[in-house]
């Protein structure tokens, strides 16, 4: 291979900084910011469609019908270790798929499975993955009707990469214009999933498992009595508080005291230096309730988890507020390299 | 690390043979017979369900209202290197989905775009690919309406991994039963892709460039006159007219002077010593039609392609046979590593 000569001062050397600029870095695919940044430069290029309703979110919706509408959504799934207390890679594969159909308000009707294996992964391993999710099928009677099945060469993609698309339908789409005072609602405790994940990877004593699960029951309990929802996964609570706020075009004020967070979650991202709020979780979703309905929401959701708690409300303010006990402060959008490989 | 001590003599040393057999091989992702028993395997342990219909392909259905039903699928495109002659792994991955819905029968309605990318990527890479599927959605009028984007660490997938999945709506499903003496015809010259795929890593001298393309038009105009449609994808036309005589329980004949194979392609393969009737098509498709509706459906399908013909027949005889000028012979399965990451 030849080398081109370069003068540096000539200016034949090119600048390293733009070259750095020109590349994907780790923290565009963190939940954060920058992600939000790339998906945007991203779409602008996609030509624009009439026939669907893409919510900004992540799933798209389409009209069959006079009163039915389609959801569809995909996501793919690059977690290690593939399997952490409590799941593995194909339990969030089939979770994060049904919570992405869910909190539009479908009932989901079917999934695919695609997964890209690496030579020399081991097949009992895959079967346990397999299985998992075959059981999670039979036990929330949501099938898996196609998919494909991709191997590369060793050292190629680490293992296993799963990707889950889906397909719902709904009656009601859960977009309902939402007002300053309504309630915001917490499925449950934040950061587990996360906070499980990196536990493992550190080697560090814990008993906190995924929060993965299916939130489709959930969802479907709280359907008529909540506005909007929207799934917590990278970038945390923090993230996903302010897509919902972005999204309505308002502000949201949350109180540190009321956000349910186990103690282990407080312990360890505290050891480890990370933000809880920025933490992914695989099994809540944040809801959007008018004050009427809020506690009527509450009661259902902590049938499925006693942590479920109204943390906060919608502002005219248009950012994201955290009350804690030194005084109120912004609630940023997460930036840089939360943690990869988390989802 | 401790290594635990092993003594063959003692039996204490596990046997290779059973180790190899319990991980994954290249020849389990390469469309021949090892892939077709791994994909069996898993399929077993997924829940059945009487809600969709799986037709045995890459794509499965469901019924919405009296007359139509939504066409589902999904595919990840793991191909090196990312850039070939005539396209990229965007257009792959656009064409591949859109094909895989309209062998059914339905028109593309939307697809989902995820893609997992490597720290260091060239954005500039990154954004050729995203407007080459860009400029096929407005050319088609079929959007992208919802994805994913994660990033993963340098030397973890190679470069980029996409995944699309789709939806379709037909009033039709390409199903119709066969009998013997219906016709076989091939849309245009095979094993195009998986050629220019090759003279690109082995930098031989070549103007074949990949078939990739969209095939709904084609298969639109001649839905009314064909029975059964595949897409020719790994694995070549040796497998997919293996996959359509199992699925139909039935035989095919074709006759080697009759099916479509570019001078380059024949040279090509000849050199390298690969069998042209196991390499990958990306855009091309085997269909079925009475005896009656050949004529007309290799006429509309020569205002494509004029490379369309018509190969052989339905029979009775449950294998697939190849008339060569040396005689009749079976075209099996293909089996192996035939060529990995080709799609």
């Amino acid at each position: 291979m030849n080398t081109p000569k370069q003068n540096c001062l000539t200016g034949a050397c090119p600048p390293i900084i733009s070259r750095n600029m020109h590349t994907i870095k780790l923290s565009e695919g963190s939940g954060g910011r920058e992600m939000q940044s790339l998906i945007s430069e991203v779409r602008k290029r996609f030509p624009e469609t009439s026939a669907w309703n893409n919510l900004r979110d992540d799933a798209a919706t389409f009209p069959i019908g006079k009163e039915k509408h389609i959801v569809f959504t995909s996501d793919s799934y690059v977690v290690t270790p593939i399997f952490f207390p409590g799941g593995n890679i194909g339990k969030l594969a089939f979770c994060g798929t049904v919570n992405d159909l869910a909190v539009i308000g479908a009932a989901p009707t079917g999934l695919s499975f695609s997964c890209i294996l690496e030579e020399g992964f081991s097949k009992d391993e895959f079967f346990e993955i397999i299985d998992t999710i075959a059981s999670l099928s039979k036990q929330t009677g949501i099938p898996i009707v196609t998919g494909d099945t991709k191997v590369v060469e060793r050292g190629g993609v680490g293992k296993i990469i799963i990707n889950t698309s889906g397909i719902g339908i709904t009656k009601h789409i859960l977009s309902d214009p939402i007002q300053v005072g309504d309630r915001v609602i917490v499925s449950g405790g934040i950061g587990e999933h996360g906070t499980a994940l990196l536990a493992k990877r550190f080697e560090l004593e814990s008993s906190i498992e995924t929060d993965s699960k299916p939130l489709h029951e959930e969802l479907i309990a709280t359907g008529p009595f909540i506005k909007q929802a929207k799934d917590i996964t990278r970038g945390g609570i923090a993230a996903i508080l302010n897509e919902l706020a972005e999204k309505n075009d308002a502000g949201i004020a949350v109180e540190e005291e009321l956000i349910p967070l186990h103690d282990q979650v407080r312990a360890l991202t505290e050891i480890l230096g990370i933000d809880a709020y920025s933490l992914a979780c695989e099994g809540r979703f944040v809801c959007i309730t008018s004050p009427k309905n809020a506690e009527k929401t509450l009661s259902i959701l902590r049938k499925f988890n006693p942590s479920a708690s109204d943390i906060g409300k919608i502002t005219n303010e248009k950012n994201v507020t955290i009350q804690t006990r030194y005084g109120k402060t912004l609630l940023a959008v997460p930036s840089g390299n939360i943690v990869p490989r988390i989802c």
